[in-house]
């Protein structure tokens, strides 16, 4: 099984060529000193922690799991995951893009998900640890006291402590007004916390010495719904260095992400302490859940794209049959499996999948850092309604072909695939999780039809389609220039559709959203292919002598055009079909 | 978790109704007397083993998985497995269809089929074991001597005793011309084989007294090709009762089927037999192989019937939010999640895949016994190419299917879909070997260009096209039926193509191969579903009193046109789409 090796090659091209990163990031006030130096020696670093430190606990993480201690109610990660855990806190990779007024490095955020992307690809259950960690500095950064975030933040940031984000409960997932969890205000300005949370990612472990759990749960007097829950944080430790009563009941038993402790937490009258305001739970959940959906979306990139080097060195090695048009390798039995048009066909699409999901996740990425700290205060908005609109995008398709790439990429490897000695099955079982967790990705399409087309009353996909307009106009001449016209027009007209049906009946966007995200998502990345068909094309003929990797681009834009960028069409007569067919069938008509 | 309860109804309307299978059947001279009482009785026993006795068995099984001890090179199934076996065995089970001569029922493989529809959707694990058997019992009924088949086809017949296939080594999978087990000629007339298979369900095993491998094998003067294998017969106990040397060397370690022992055999100069003549093993391995090609086309099936089952189960009962048009459920917290179009989406793909590959399996399964029975050369040659041309369509169809709607159905779940706790993380990893052995569906698509559309110089591929456009004819007015004219226009302008294109270079129909076989078997669904509804309409016409059964089968056949025939136009632009862009990379250009 060939070993991980991050394509650092191709994050600089998306990075820096395409993107022009460094300029746009220098002209924030916060970024003035990043440039290629530290950005490229950053990313080297955490090449070598993915490849050299995460990588080798993955599969053996797999295959131990974690266990549970019932009469401890502790959890024992797999072997070698907390020495891996310290190494990456201790080498600051929690705090690369935190504030530096609390220990964080202040650097972009766009860099951090960089580092998702090959931590992902290394190791997920390991990488999800700290990661959590970042809803829960999210949330203090923004909506908590000062006096809250002077204690919390410095460890926090510095990966001395973890974070937790507790909302599910048995009855309540998507519908978070189902929540029962209580909160009861006690005399001394805490709140008492009792209820039961599932799936709680790193709940409880043995990775650090405290565990910061922020949890959503209803005040006495609150409404029923989701404009009645507030947010708590509860120490595991409180300050005292006593044990506040917030259990880990069990571990999930789960298909994959077997080296993440998924809990159980029983919350018995522990104490916490209100995050931001009062029946306001819900915007600060959205403060933790926006920035996580686009590191899960990096989660369905990173696998994708371990998969894919699986696949690849596979498809070299392995000699079956011979090429339809002659013997390439006469001198061994049979050729690699890689000359066969089909083999090819499964690798390719990984590969343009994957360039592409890169270069939409850093473009958002990019925009992300602009809504945050650009000193205009109309560039961040923009940059910010781009953000919004795209975060369901690259969450719910980065995911699905997270799915897709591990899924194609374990065929390529037929039998060895299905076998644990290749390590790809893992990644197809861990990868199954990111389509579901952060939102499904049918609450993603929800939500971009629902909430994301309707922002500033249409506001942010308009100033989107105008971008790409305003793109081709200004580069006509670049490779496929046509074929990224003739699919935004689809997504307009689709867009068009929604706008006037789903006004009229929201169960119209309902039935569209699943497919309008997918034709918005690879309307996106076709555009996306043209402008990086254009910079290797100026690339070559600057002379470059990088004509193996400019030409690939190349040649990968084509195929994108010409073997999936054709799912649009169907795409669009999907969303037109509207619901009727759906909305027909009577509850007992579903059985067979 | 829903316990699984076998389709009874629909699969009856299919077979019954839809094809008028009996009508068909009592035309041939063996199954004079195969009626509605009997077929029913049988399906109904089939679904209590399948519902009472396998089913239970599955979650246990893959919790449990099989065993191997080194020491005495012996495997131990899942606790429950052997009792329900013998339970299998001695029903008559492995006998259905086997011929009476050697103590077979003699009863239709149509029947086979439905029955190893219900087996597979309650347990593919233990299902496998005298799955496998039949190719055993299919080689040595064509190709054995009458000794032979006096010898092994008794106990083979009554499952007494289990049969192998072992055609995989360490080197050699698709391209079986890289065999390197070797077949010494004995002074007695056996062969002495050597050489490791890998890959072999049920190598070892305690179900059963005596294992019957066939495996593939060089004689020491055969041409290094797949025209120089033969197949042998090698008894793990001989006639005189001692140990033939063919040894398990260990288990595989697989993502699924984990009861199901995938074993490394090791033949140490184990006593052989050969059947048929030598160098012609591949023909002796095809007769096992195509009929083991529409039972993994079953498997697929039985496992989207299952996962449909626990998913709609699901989203009946799990209450999470409102309807977008106004509560339904007012007494409760919040709506079942059924209510919900995308759901509906969900269920409603699963709910016409299985229903249309179930009478695309059965419309199959019916010209095979019609292909060995009927009394008419004609319309057996005839019957023969129409299950040629479906039988890579059904394997590869059906179980992409199988792993599209299990992967829905757990998408339905959400975070539940993702623990133990529900079966259906279990049903895709099951699932996901479907895909690939037998021919990995890579090599179904080829197979279908390759082979299939030649045959008889595109006879049977224009009979087929001739019984659907005659079929137009005559139900001009049949619901949908302008859309099935419109895919089978797609389908033919698709088949010209490569027909034109492919034999100038056989590159281009490999790269058509993939999206020309899905586009092939979208189209035959539609007319299948065309065909279903027009029952369904005349029914009511005739007032039945089943208006919820045959008014949901015209609304998912409105489902099906509407939402997933869309596909085609996609579909046929790749395949016209041609090889250029595959063929373009050189192998250095593959990686980012």
């Amino acid at each position: 099984m060939p070993a991980y090796r991050a394509p650092l090659r191709d994050m600089r091209f998306v990075f820096d060529e395409v993107l022009d990163a460094y300029a746009t990031l220098q002209s924030l006030p916060t970024q003035r000193e990043f440039g290629n130096d530290l950005g490229g020696a950053i990313l080297e670093e955490a090449a070598k922690l993915a490849e050299n430190v995460l990588a080798p606990l993955n599969g053996p993480g797999d295959k131990q799991g974690c266990q549970y201690d019932p009469q401890s109610k502790s959890v024992k990660t797999p072997d070698g995951f907390k020495a891996a855990y310290q190494q990456f806190a201790e080498g600051g990779w929690t705090a690369l893009a935190c504030t530096p007024e609390f220990g964080g490095q202040g650097l972009p955020h766009v860099l951090n998900m960089m580092v998702e992307e090959m931590v992902c690809s290394a190791n997920l259950s390991l990488g999800m640890y700290p990661g959590l960690t970042h809803g829960a500095i999210n949330a203090l950064t923004q909506h908590g006291t000062r006096e809250q975030q002077e204690q919390y933040l410095p460890k926090l940031i510095s990966g001395e402590w973890t974070g937790t984000m507790c909302l599910t409960e048995p009855q309540c997932g998507t519908d978070l007004g189902l929540i029962r969890t209580r909160a009861v205000p006690q005399a001394d300005g805490s709140y008492a916390i009792s209820g039961t949370k599932i799936w709680i990612t790193g709940g409880e472990q043995d990775l650090v010495d405290n565990i910061i759990h922020l949890v959503l749960a209803k005040l006495p007097d609150a409404p029923d719904s989701v404009k009645g829950i507030s947010l708590f944080l509860v120490p595991k430790f409180l300050e005292d260095g006593s044990r506040n009563p917030a259990f880990c009941g069990g571990l999930e038993h789960k298909m994959g992400i077997k080296g993440s402790a998924t809990c159980v937490m029983n919350f018995e009258g522990a104490k916490g302490w209100l995050i931001g305001e009062p029946n306001k739970g819900l915007k600060c959940m959205f403060t933790m859940m926006n920035s996580a959906r686009l590191m899960v979306g990096m989660q369905g990139l990173g696998i994708a794209e371990s998969a894919y080097q699986i696949s690849l060195g596979f498809a070299k090695e392995r000699l079956q049959s011979r090429s339809l048009s002659g013997p390439k390798a006469a001198d061994k039995p049979a050729d690699p499996i890689l000359v066969h048009p089909d083999v090819r066909r499964m690798l390719l699409r990984q590969k343009v999948m994957i360039e592409g999901c890169r270069a939409l996740a850093y473009f958002t990425g990019l925009h992300l850092d602009v809504a945050h700290e650009h000193e205009d205060a109309q560039i961040r908005e923009r940059a910010d309604d781009l953000v919004q609109l795209l975060t369901p995008v690259v969450k719910a398709f980065l995911t699905d072909e997270g799915h897709n790439c591990s899924n194609e990429g374990l065929q390529v490897l037929g039998g060895s695939g299905f076998t644990e000695d290749w390590g790809i099955e893992q990644l197809v079982r861990d990868c199954r999780i990111t389509r579901i967790y952060e939102g499904t990705n049918g609450i993603q399409a929800l939500d971009l039809v629902g909430r994301k087309l309707g922002l500033g009353g249409g506001r942010a996909v308009r100033s989107f389609f105008a971008l790409v307009e305003g793109w081709l106009k200004a580069n006509p001449e670049a490779p496929h220039a046509a074929a990224v016209g003739k699919a935004l027009k689809q997504l307009q007209q689709a867009t068009l559709w929604i706008a006037s049906e789903g006004m009229k009946d929201p169960e119209q966007a309902g039935a569209a959203s699943v497919p309008y995200l997918r034709l918005f998502a690879l309307t996106t990345l076709a555009w996306l292919w043209s402008r990086m068909a254009l910079v290797a094309q100026q690339k070559l003929a600057a002379g470059s002598s990088e004509t193996r990797f400019y030409g690939a681009k190349l040649k990968s834009a084509d195929f994108y055009v010409a073997r999936v960028l054709t799912e649009t069409d169907s795409l669009l007569a999907e969303v037109q079909a509207g619901k009727a067919t759906l909305m027909a069938f009577a509850e007992d008509e579903f059985a067979a």
